[in-house]
This record gives structure tokens, sequence and C-alpha cells, in this order.
């Protein structure tokens, strides 16, 4: 729920309007239900981004699932309550909620208060003071300019709720991540790793926040995909191969750097940040360096990169070490993913709330002699001594002697019983300490998670992409998106109307299609402004076939970027075009 | 919601049963939170299984966007209320539901009377007769054999409900479809069409039912995958390639063959079933054509599998027409996908519903004289007549004008206005009749839709690909999968822990995935157990690297099918086994 608002590097948000007009007359997104007066915080990807929101998950695929060796699931949406209980998600999962009293509108008050006052963080203040702060400010209504001081600020859950089966005795929510769907399956995943520490578990989908303003198009919706890594460790045992990702050089904005006067971000190595001790998880360290070259592959630009630290304020007390990768954005920094060291918080709690077991045996090098208390208490003392509270007596006991030896050095022992204390003689607990030989022990793995968003990935690939320039005394616009992960990789267009042209640029366009590129046909409009489409869908090629190519064997190849043209062979254009899109060399060296 | 439950073939379903505890074994799905105890309807897809999935989400998409040129798009799962009351789910996309007045367990009562009764499709009967044929019958309830006489049988809505943002001013629901995702943005996604019929739509994503008794592993579930293509149509002009699929062999079951005493299935093409009628619509016919070849590619078993005809009661109203795919499992014939043709009803009233244009303009082939009624009334006159009303009577007029131009012919003319009759002079409504020349017409589309489940197709696909035979005396179970859709192409074995032979494996292993193959490396257990493994997972081929690979650079390549293992060089693996999975030739030739 972090929400990162630096302050602006430009005041200059034009060129988010632009894209969102491109992306909606082009088929990239477009706020849903429009017919109906659309819906706050819900986008449908078109036909390209569809695609290109596609291309970026299978991306993310090859390199955290297959390239590490990590498994993918596939879990549900909806989870039953108990799930939420267990996480945490039912009692704190919460956004600071006020309504104004004169339009009934809705605001996230903590907003409210860090746009109009010098607090900046004002999702960790308590409920009261947010009011306090309110009512001190006189602050007001963004939406009709009443006051608010006065109005009572309310912890709102962000989960969407529902009912499972008919009536209401089966609570269900749609998942705000989709990090529970691994965590809770653990006991069966972790035999489909043979039960062997570490192993890593992907999937990519839908997640749900049921947001109180949504807003800035695709970066904060209520409904989103993510791709998730849950990665399961023996802390005390297992270390990243650091070596494979030593030298990727990284921007960093670690805590203290935010907190100085004249803090920086920093330039350096992974491997360097590690030595240092800038980055205090190896594990954490491990996946941004896998990461950065990752979002440079789809094409972010690295000039408007870097990974922040959390500051201790924003991390959850179980984390040990949190960084989020972030994007500029028209001058804003907006969260892309984050990385966290989620120690054995996640399975310990479903370990408590559920009936399964949430670990992993790990065999000794070889076996150990250990000591172990026990009891074994004699009922026929505690039976008529204790009665029905006999059974919850032996539990005391034997918490005890696991946890306190030392209790039992004497004649009696002190046993807590409903915040009563009672005294009982030693020898009737049969009290002892047991040699016993063991294989090895039952350990909660911790679990390092890179999360990351996938819609607001795409909005900042689209973002970094989009260029403007002239064009024959035309002014032009363009995405310069990687070929890697346009929607589309070549146009195939006949110069005119014409059967005849018309024919040999269909049998083109199969031809690139059998060669597995991505291909538009395209035979409406004049042919300036077939490539002008293409250049604003982010087409990297356009191929045109006119009468010359009926004779010669030869089409036009125009470069998205340069616009320059070149006279191909027909027949060499599926090795050609399937080279350039491997970056075998470039356009202008053909 | 039909629920196809023909008499078994045959007694046998073991075979389910053997496969659900496969799939859970081995990783292809399980019921999900299991360890609270799990909800019924919501499977969690293993590696195996979400690899699997995928590999047919892919297939699906390669064949019905990709090859037929349709678009893509993916839309939110939570739609807003006005959504659903324009499609009809809100008021009749409901379940009868009874509840027993003892054990408290919900029951779909049109069930509980077809398994109990004579009668065979109760769900279209009203429900005042369900309950006098549960009181005739006297029937109990399945689950602890209570009367279920006497109590009153519910019409239940089977779409999750949510509330979008804070309070619940605004209802939202888990689609139950992903058509009405495309549905509702026809009027931008026509303009991606550049406003030309016929084109089409396609979506894979989550829907959404809230079933009373969800059952029968993933093939009814509470949420499930649907791959949806609607496919927009000028009813007057737009026909389909038939000269493409007209010689598709097709097993067929319409619906008068189900009516008749000695009714049977037809082997026939889809030319010849459409010739004959024997399928209504050539746009439903042209769809089996290209799923049929489409379903055999995926590894359904065609001996398994027809397309049978809805019957009138089936069908909506609107359709015209009705097919479904369906897959015998265990003897029961199960809906693998619908066919429909769906005339104009789902645009229509979505027109009807919002401000939007659910038509596409289409050109004449030349202009078109047509005269229009038209009035222009006098305002100085209706004014002080009808005071506030007057703009209401105008738009009687007008409707009046274009529905019934005969109204005019007197002096005065009738109009009804709030149940009472007002009458007007002719002449003071500016009423005439105007020769016009248009240049084409509003069409509101058609819509053909293949609708197809996922997950029951993955089901078949595992159920169809079960195998159990003998193997040195032994018993072995094997997935006969499509090299095309197996999770796992290639396992890759060192013949015991040894880091030379472990060294080799994973670099054999790193070879074959850069060559585009799923590959498994495995170096837990004996051979034989390996094997078998990947066996139960339905992996075609598996590679061990033994101590004689160290000299002579080969290896021992085993065939899942047959077991035959060949020796071949470690630097013919990558070619020899891509084309093996390309069908270029078969094992045994090798």
């Amino acid at each position: 729920m972090s929400d990162q608002r630096t302050t602006p590097r430009s005041a200059d948000e034009a060129t988010s309007e632009k894209l969102v007009e491109l992306a909606k007359r082009r088929g990239y997104f477009f706020q849903s239900s429009g017919a109906y007066g659309g819906v706050g915080g819900f986008y449908t990807f078109g036909p390209q981004g569809a695609a290109l929101k596609g291309n970026v998950e299978d991306a993310w695929r090859d390199r955290f699932a297959v390239a590490e060796g990590n498994m993918e699931i596939d879990a549900p949406t909806i989870m039953p309550e108990p799930v939420f209980e267990a996480s945490g998600h039912l009692d704190t999962f919460d956004d600071m909620l006020v309504e104004c009293p004169e339009c009934g509108e809705s605001h996230r008050a903590d907003h409210v208060v860090e746009d109009n006052t010098e607090y900046e963080d004002a999702e960790s203040l308590p409920i009261p003071e947010v009011e306090e702060v309110i009512a001190e400010y006189e602050l007001v209504c963004p939406n009709c300019g009443a006051g608010l001081a006065g109005q009572a600020v309310e912890a709102f859950n962000l989960m969407f709720a529902t009912n499972i089966g008919p009536g209401d005795s089966q609570p269900g929510y749609l998942r705000p991540e989709t990090a529970q769907g691994i965590f809770v399956e653990f006991p069966r995943l972790k035999e489909y790793a043979r039960n062997q520490l570490p192993f890593g578990v992907t999937q990519i989908g839908r997640a749900y926040r049921n947001e109180i303003s949504p807003r800035r198009s695709i970066i904060r919706t209520r409904e989103f995909t993510q791709a998730e890594l849950e990665y399961f460790i023996d802390p005390e045992t297992d270390e990243p191969d650091l070596s494979a990702v030593e030298d990727v050089e990284v921007t960093l904005y670690p805590a203290s750097e935010q907190q100085a006067d004249d803090g920086e971000e920093i330039q350096t190595t992974i491997g360097a940040a590690v030595e240092e001790e800038i980055i205090g998880s190896p594990w954490v360290a491990y996946f941004l360096g896998v990461a950065k070259p990752w979002y440079e592959s789809v094409g972010v630009d690295m000039d408007r990169f870097r990974f922040r630290q959390h500051l201790s304020g924003e991390r959850a007390h179980y984390a040990a070490d949190c960084w989020d990768a972030e994007g500029e954005i028209d001058g804003n920094w907006i969260e892309l993913a984050g990385f966290a060291y989620r120690s054995d918080y996640d399975l310990s709690k479903h370990a408590e709330h559920s009936d399964d077991r949430f670990t992993i045996f790990t065999q000794y090098d070889e076996p150990k002699t250990v000591e172990r208390a026990a009891v074994d208490p004699d009922m026929s003392y505690l039976g008529p001594e204790f009665g029905g509270d006999a059974q919850a007596v032996v539990s005391e006991l034997e918490a005890l002697a696991a946890r306190d030896r030392s209790a039992f050095d004497g004649d009696t022992v002190d046993v807590d019983l409903d915040g009563e204390t009672h005294e009982l003689p030693v020898e009737k607990t049969g009290f002892a300490v047991e040699e016993r030989t063991e294989a090895g022990e039952h350990v909660v793995p911790h679990v390092v998670e890179p999360s990351f968003g996938v819609d607001r990935l795409v909005y900042t690939v689209l973002h970094h992409a989009y260029r403007e320039d002239e064009v024959d005394g035309e002014e032009r616009t363009f995405l310069q998106l990687d070929p890697e992960v346009a929607p589309t990789f070549v146009g195939v267009f006949p110069l005119q109307s014409d059967g005849d042209l018309e024919d040999e640029a269909r049998a083109i366009a199969a031809e690139l299609r059998e060669a597995g590129l991505s291909v538009a046909y395209d035979d409406s409009g004049n042919i300036g402004r077939r490539y002008r489409r293409q250049d604003e869908v982010g087409t990297p090629f356009c191929v045109t076939v006119d009468y010359e190519s009926l004779e010669d064997e030869a089409v036009t190849v125009r470069e998205r970027d340069s616009t320059d043209q070149k006279r191909l062979p027909i027949e060499d254009l599926p090795e050609t075009l399937s080279a350039l899109r491997a970056g075998e060399f470039a356009f202008e060296d053909l």
C-alpha cells in the first residue's frame, strides 16, 4: 500500500496525458465499461495492450521461472476467510477513509493530509492523530471544498468481499496478492520440490484491491496483474549465487540517503553493495541483480530506474530488508516491484492457524544427540485434583518443560491456569530429561519475495518508449518499443487497393507469420497514414509491396525509428527480419 | 448452465479416481486451501497443470486468434451492475436451490429431481412444478435423508456479488463469462477493426459461477478459465469460408436424433452437414470445422468426441442454432465448448441499456433514395397548450411519424401522454414525408460465439491420455500426452550421484532448454523411479548420462510409450529431439 510520491523531477505531466490518449486510440488500454459511464480503477487492455502485456509476462516467466528453475502454479483468485485471518489481511489490510459531509465522496484521509500539510507519511499515523491534523489544519474535501474537520476517519478494508455458495456462511475474498495462493499450498508444493530447500514458486495472475480513490490510469487500479516469486530458503545454510550478479551496475537509493539532508542516489554494483552492507540481505541483493537487466531487456529506460530501500516505518515488522524497483514517470517515481526478505512470517502464520505442516525436514550432516525435557504426569493425582481442567494442566506442564526446565528444579512447580497459579509436587509431573538422537530438524523456511506489478510496468514501458519528432515537415508520434515486447513486429502493406498487390502482400504476411513473427496486414488508407498508424503502435518495421515488386520480387522495408527505407528481395525477408528481431545486426548495416 | 448427463457408456469410473490421485501426486491439480479443509469448487493447478493449461491456451490463441486474424483483449473480471442488468444475468442467471430442513445443506433442486425421478430436464420446469414433484415423489436430502417435501425451492443467482469502493452504492459482480467484457466494449473495439465487418475478438480469462454444488473435480468449479471468441458479422452479407473446412469429418448428434427412439450419432462432413441442413447456421458449421482438428491436435481422443445439437428447450430464445463439443469421460459426455449463433441479442441489449452505439455503419453499393416521415411541430402552439409537457409531446409525435405515418392522414392526430389521449391539429405538427438519399445504414451486427472451457479440456486431455501397462513385470501408469501440450518434453538424468555425471547432465539440460525444449533435470532416486516419475507426468522422452557417456559422448534416450531405448550422440540431441517434437519422424525409425 506504499505510495511513494517524491517531488517531481519536472513539472511536465503532458507525456502521460498524450500517452493515455494514444493508448485508447491505438488499442493499448482504456477505462472499462465506458458505455455505462466507466468505473474507477478498472481498465481493459485492447489488442495491442493485451499483446504487450502477454509479451512482458512471457519474458518474466522465462527469466524468473524457467531460467531460475522455479515452479509456476495457477491458483484461484477467490480464497476463503481463514486464509486472510492467518495472513493478517482481514485485520490490517486497511486504508484510512474520510467521507465528505457535503458531497458524500470518500477520500483517503492520509492523502488529504499529505497533499495539504507538511506531513510526508500520514499513512503511518494513528487514526485519532489524523483526525486531529484534519481539524487543526481545517482541511477540506478535494472534491467540493466542504470542511472535513470533525468527520470520523475510518479503517476501510481493501479486500473485495463475497460469499461462497448460497447464504453468507462462507465468506470469501478476492486475493489482494497472488502470494497467498502459494503460501497456503506450501505443504503440497514442498512435495513437488521433493522436500529440498531452497526452491521457488511463481505465479502470474490477477490480484484485487478495493482502492478508495484509484488514480493515474493503469498505475493504481482495483484489479491488476502481479508476477510474484516466493523463494523458500533454509536461513541457516542456503546462500544465493552472488557471483552471477555481482558485476551488475545499479542505482541505489538507501534509507540513510533518503533521510540525510543532502542524500542522493548511489551508483554501485550488486557485489559492492553487499560487501558494504548497503543491501542488508544477500538474497534480496541477488534478485535485484537479476531484475535490473531484465527490466532493461523489456524496455525500461535505465536512466529513469532505481532501487529504493524502504524506510523503517514503511517496512512490515517481520521484514528484515525491503527494496522497491522504481521507474520515473513525468517526474514522479512509481513502484514497479518490491523485493522483501519476509523471514518465516508467512509460513508460521499459516502453521499457527491451520492443521497442516509448514516446515521442511532437513537432515543433519550427521545425527545429533540432544537433551529433551519431557513430562509424564500422574493422572491419578491430576484427575481428582483438577477435574475437567486436568488436560489443560498437562499441556501447561509440557510447554513449561520445553520452555524452562529450571522450573522443575525444586520440589514443587507453579502452573498458571486461567490466570490462577497452582502449586504441584514435581514428583507427580513425571519430569525427566532424556537424551535423544535426532537425524535432522523441522525447519520453517524463510521467504524471499520479488513481487512485480505487470500493469504499471506496461505503462512505464510505453511511457519510456513515447517519442515525438518531425518527418518531412510533419509532426510524428511513435513508440520506440523493443522488438522483444512490441505487440507487432512488422506491418505488411500493398501500396494500393489492387488485387495483385494484395495477394502478394497477403502471401508475404503469411510467410512472415510462419517464421514466428507477429504481423499486421493493413490495406486501408494511404500509405503515409498506414506508416503513422504502425509508428503509433510501435511496430519496428513495415514492408510495402508495390507494382515493381511484381517484377523484381523485392519490397520496400522501412524502419520505424529512422524512417529509412531499403529495398530487399522477398525471399530473404523471413531470415533478414528474424535476424533484425534477434538484434544480430542493425538496419543501417543491411 | 446446461449439464448433460447421458447414461454412462460403461460403469467404469475408476479412471477418474486414479487420475485425480495422479494429478495431486504429480502436480497437475488439487483442491485449493487444503490446509484449511478446502473449499468446494476451487482448484489449484500445480507446476505440471499450469504448464499444460498454458500450452492449451497458447494453442487456442494460435488457432482462434492469430490464424483467424482476430483481436485478443484482456478485460477485468469485476464488472458493474448495469452490465448484468443489460445482459440479463442479474434477472435470469439462476439455479434452483432447495435447502434441507434437517442438515441445512443446499442442493440443486433440479438435480435432486433428475437423479430420483424419470424427469430428464428438470431445469426447464417452473419452480412451483419442481416443488410439486419433490412433494409427490417424497424426495429426500441426498446428504442426510430428511424429507424435502414442503421446502421452498428458490431461484439462486449464480454470480458472485461484491461492492466496488466504500459502502454498497456500487454493486459489482465477477463476470460469469468472459464474453461480456467484449460485448460491452464493442463501441471501441469496432474502431480498432476500422468499422469493417466481419471481425472477431477473443479473450482467455477467468470466469466465475457460484455453483450450489460444485462437483467432479475441475469439470464443474466455481472459478474457471474460458477461451471465447465473439465473431461479429453482417447477417445480410457476410458468409464464412466453408471451403476451408467442408471436408472435415465430424460426429454429429443432432436434436432430431436425440429425440428419436432409435436415434444415433451421424458420421458426416461439415460440407455435407450444411448442405443437408443438419447444421442450421453455416457460421456455426465453420467454427465446428475449425474446432474439430484443433481438439485432435491437443490430444482429445476423436473416438470419444462429438458435436451435440441443443434441444429447443436448452437453447436461449434468441439463439438460432447451438451445438456443444462434447468429450466422453468414464461413460459420460461432458460439454467442452458451445458454438452458438446469438443473433443481435447481446449488442441490442447493451444498446438499449446504455447511451453508446452498438452498430456499424455499412455503406450500400450505391446510395439509396428512401422516404422518411418527419415532424416539425409549431412550438408557439404546443408551448402554451402543453406547458412543461410540450417536449414530451414532440417526442411522441416523432415516434409516431416513424412508426405509423397513416396516423397523420386526417385533420387531427391522437397523441398519448401518460395514459391520456390528446387530439392535435395535424397542421400544427409540421408533418411531412421527405425523400432522402442514404449512403448506407447502421447495422446491429450478429454474433457467432465459440466458447471453450479450458479446465474441463485439460481434464479431458489428461483422462484420454491416461494409460496403464506392464513393464518388466511391474505395473506402470503413464500419460500419453501429445508433445505439443506435454508440460515437459524431455527429462535429463545423471545415472548416479556423481559430480562428473551431474555436470554433463546439467550441461545437456541447458543446451536442450536453449533449443526451446521444456526440460526437467532430475538426480534423485534410482533411475527406474525417475523414469516412472516422468511417465506419470507424461514426459515423451528421457535422456540418461552414464559413465560411458563421458568416454563416447553419447547418451541413452528412452521413449515414454514404448520404453524403447537408443544410444545417441550428445551433439545430435537438440536437433534430433526437436525433430521428434515436430513429428518429423518416429523414434523407432531413428
